[in-house]
C-alpha cells in the first residue's frame, strides 16, 4: 500500500514547532505493517495544498493530510479538498450534530468560528474525533482514499487507532507481515559494524532489510523481513548477528545504558560508586537520571583538583607527583577512596584531559585512565578519544558505564574499544 | 527567494526519529530573513531522491538537501544528485584530503566506508563541515542552487551558520536589513512573559517582530525588524524590554546559564562547589561542560544517602531524623562541609524528592531545599517543582546555577521563582 502524509501549518514551516505528528503516524502505522512513503509539508497556504493534495493523490493508495481543521481563518484543509475536489463545501448535518453534543457536554456556547468546522466538502464522509470539536472526514479522488485529520496530538492519535488504522488494514493483502528486531549496541561506529557485517556476509538475503541510527552514545541495529515466510529467516540471521557482536549488544529493548547498569545492579543486589574527575559529574548524573537508581547509588565524588584527589579520596601525593593526575596509580587509588568512603560494592574512576586545554605531548588532550572493578578485583586501562570536549565526556561517561556492565555480568571477551581506542604510548 | 527543503532518511519515515533538523533550518533561515517554502522528506530510496530533486529543483531558487551523506550504503545523496544531473561519480580530491586530515588528526584508519563520502558527483563544489568527516556540497541544477548537507544536526548548524546562510545571504536585495537582538532568560515561562510584555505595552509596534524559543531550562526572547530604517526602534524596545525583565535576563549572547556562571567566577577570581542530593551530579556535570571550568571548580559531592551526608559532608545525624534529608538544616550543613572540603568560596548544595517514588504528604514529589553563598553569607530556601523525574533535575540544576550567579552579581531583586515556586507549606 502506498501510504503518504501531507502536514500543513505555518508553525511547522518556520520551525517554531517540531513535527512529531508525522513520527507518531509512521509508527503507529507500521506497529500495523503498513509504511509511509513520503512526506510533505506546506505552510497554511491555499494554493499549495490545492497542488499538494491533486499531486499526491494521483500517485498514492491513501494520503493522510494532517493539521487545519480548527477553527480560525488559517485553517484551510475542507477548503483545499473542495477546490482539489472541483465540489461545494456545505453544512455537513453530522458534523453540526457532532459539535452541538461536544459544546452541550462541556457547557459551551457554541461559536460562529466553531461552526466553521462544520463546513465541508460535498460528499465526504465523517471520520469520529473521539477526544475534539474538529471531526475528520474522508473522500476518495483519483483513486486515492484521502483521509483528514486534527493536528492535536491526541485527538489525531485516537483517530489514528480507533478509526483509520482499521479502514487502512482491511485494505492489506494477508501475506504482508512485517517483523524487525533492534539491538542497541556500545563499542561500535556505524561505518565499523556495516563493515564487519559485510566482511563477514557477503551473501547478504535480499528480503532481509538492516538499518542503523546513531543513538549516542549506542548504535541502534534493526533487521526488518516484511512477509510472514521470512520470519524464519529473521530468527536464523538475528542468532548470526548477535554472536558477531556478541557482548556489544547492550540491550534488546530501548533502555539506556545507564537504565541497563541500574538493573544489573539491583538485580545483583550491588551498591556502585564513582570518583570523576575529568567527566565532572556526568556519570553519576547519568545514572541518577533513572527512576530507582537510589537503591543502587549512595555517592559519588567529583574530584576535579590534585588538592581533593587526595584530601577527600586519599590519593597520594608522591604519585600525584610522579606519574601526574591522569595515570594508573592515580585512578587505581581514586577508586580504592570511593569504595571505602561509600561502601559501594563497585565502582570507576576517571581521570583524563578532556581539551581544549591541558595536554601534552606525553598525555594529549583526550587521553583518558579509568579504573573499575572492586576492591579486590580492580582493573584499569587508558584510552584516546580526541574530538571536543562534550563529545570527550559523554563517550567516556558511557564507556565507564559499559564497564560496569561487562564487569557485572562476568564478560570474558575483550572489547572492540580497547583495541581501537588504545592511548599514545 | 524561494527555498525548498529535502530531508532524507529511513529514520525519519518510520519515526523513529523526529525531524528537528530541519526546524533548525528554518529558524536559522528566518533569522537571517529568508522563508523555507516547502519541504518534502523521503526514505533512503534511490528513485525518490532522483525524482524529488529534479521536481523541487525546477520550482526554487534554492534547494536545501539534509542527510545521506554517511558512509553506510543507506547513504544515497551523492548518487542521487549525479542522477539527477546526469553526471558521473569520482573521487573528489579535495574531499579526499578533508577526509585524510580528519582521521589523521583522531588517529582514526580511514576505512573503505569512509572513503565512500569522498565520491561525488562531477562538478560539485564542496561546502566545508568544520564539525565531521562528511564533507557538504552544491552545484547548480534547472536554475536552482542545490546545497547538500549531513544530517548529524550539530555539524549541520555550524555548515548553515558558516557557509551556507552567508552565500544564501548575497542573494537576497539591499533594502532587506533584518536585524535582532535576544535575550536568554531565566525564571519565567513563554506565557508568563508573553503576557507581562502584553500587558504592559498593549500599543505594541507593528514593525517590531516579539518572538520566544524556549531552550530548557533558558527561555529565548528575540526581537526583530526587517528594515534598514526600523533599526532605531528596535533600539529603543531593546532598552524598555531589558528595563522590564530586569535581572532575569542572564545573557544577551548564546551562552548556557553554566558558562555565565564559570564567566563571572572566572573574572570575580573566585571558586565554587556544589552538594547535592536529587540532581545526582547534574549540577557539576553541566558546570565541567564548560571549557575553563578547572580554573573554577575544584571538587563536587553527590551525597545520595544519608550515610554520606555524615560521614564525608559531616551533616548530623540527629538533624537528619529531626528534621529529614529534605530540610533547611540538612541543606545548610551539606553546603557548609562541602566548602569546608573544597575550600571553595561559594557553593550550592540541593536535597529534594525528584520521584516518581518517596515523596509524602507533608513533603511531596517536587519538594526541593537549596543553601547557597559562601560560608559567612549562606542563604536556604524549598522549592516546588512537580512533574517528571528529569524535568525536576534540569530545572533544580539550573536554578542552582542562577542562585549562584545571583550571588556573584550582588543582586538584589528578588527573582518571580521565590514567589511562584515556594514549597507548599
Amino acid at each position: 500500500m502506498n501510504l503518504k502524509l501531507l502536514l500543513t501549518g505555518n508553525e511547522l514551516m518556520t520551525g517554531d514547532t517540531l513535527d512529531s505528528n508525522s513520527a507518531m503516524i509512521a509508527k503507529m502505522c507500521l506497529d500495523s505493517g503498513i509504511q509511509v512513503h513520503y512526506k510533505a509539508t506546506v505552510s497554511d497556504d491555499l494554493d499549495q495544498l490545492v497542488s499538494e493534495i491533486l499531486r499526491l493523490s494521483a500517485s498514492s493508495d491513501v494520503l493522510i493530510v494532517n493539521g487545519g481543521l480548527g477553527p480560525t481563518t488559517d485553517d484551510l484543509t475542507a477548503e483545499a479538498l473542495a477546490l482539489a475536489m472541483g465540489v461545494e463545501l456545505e453544512k455537513h448535518p453530522l458534523a453540526i450534530q457532532h459539535l452541538v453534543d461536544w459544546c452541550a457536554k462541556r457547557n459551551y456556547a457554541l461559536s460562529e468560528a466553531n461552526k466553521k468546522q462544520a463546513i465541508l466538502p460535498k460528499g465526504v464522509e465523517l471520520v469520529a474525533n473521539a477526544n475534539g470539536s474538529a471531526v475528520g472526514f474522508k473522500i476518495k479522488l483519483n483513486d486515492c482514499v484521502i483521509f483528514c485529520t486534527p493536528g492535536v496530538p491526541h485527538e489525531l492519535k485516537t483517530m489514528m487507532a480507533q478509526e483509520i488504522l482499521p479502514q487502512m488494514s482491511a485494505f492489506l493483502p494477508n501475506s504482508h507481515q512485517p517483523k524487525r528486531v533492534r539491538f542497541r549496541v556500545f563499542g561500535y561506529g556505524e561505518s565499523n559494524l556495516q563493515e564487519l557485517i559485510t566482511q563477514t556476509y557477503p551473501d547478504w538475503p535480499e528480503q532481509l532489510e538492516l538499518g542503523f541510527r546513531a543513538s549516542m552514545p549506542l548504535l541502534e541495529l534493526k533487521l526488518k523481513v516484511d512477509r510472514l515466510q521470512d520470519h524464519g529467516l529473521l530468527n536464523e540471521w538475528q542468532a548470526r548477528i548477535e554472536k558477531l557482536v556478541g557482548a556489544h549488544i547492550v540491550t534488546h529493548d530501548n533502555r539506556s545504558i545507564a537504565k541497563v547498569v541500574v538493573d544489573l545492579l539491583a538485580q545483583k543486589n550491588k551498591t556502585v560508586t564513582f570518583a570523576e574527575s575529568c567527566t565532572g559529574g556526568k556519570i553519576a548524573s547519568l545514572l541518577t537520571e533513572v527512576s530507582g537508581s537510589s537503591k543502587v547509588f549512595e555517592a559519588g565524588f567529583v574530584s576535579y583538583s590534585n588538592t581533593i584527589k587526595t584530601r577527600v579520596l586519599g590519593v597520594e601525593e608522591k604519585d600525584l607527583n610522579e606519574h601526574g593526575a591522569v595515570s594508573e596509580a592515580v585512578v587505581r587509588q581514586m577508586l580504592s577512596g570511593a569504595l571505602k568512603l561509600s561502601g559501594a560494592d563497585v565502582g570507576v574512576s576517571v581521570s583524563g584531559i578532556a581539551g581544549p586545554n591541558g595536554g601534552s605531548d606525553d598525555k594529549p588532550v583526550g587521553t583518558v585512565w579509568l579504573a573499575w572493578g572492586s576492591a579486590i578485583s580492580m582493573q584499569a586501562r587508558a584510552f584516546y578519544f580526541p574530538g571536543n570536549r562534550i563529545f570527550f565526556q559523554q563517550i567516556v561517561s558511557a564507556l565507564a558505564l559499559d564497564l560496569i556492565r561487562r564487569d557485572l555480568l562476568g564478560l570474558a571477551d575483550i572489547p572492540i574499544y580497547f583495541k581501537e581506542r588504545k592511548a599514545p604510548s
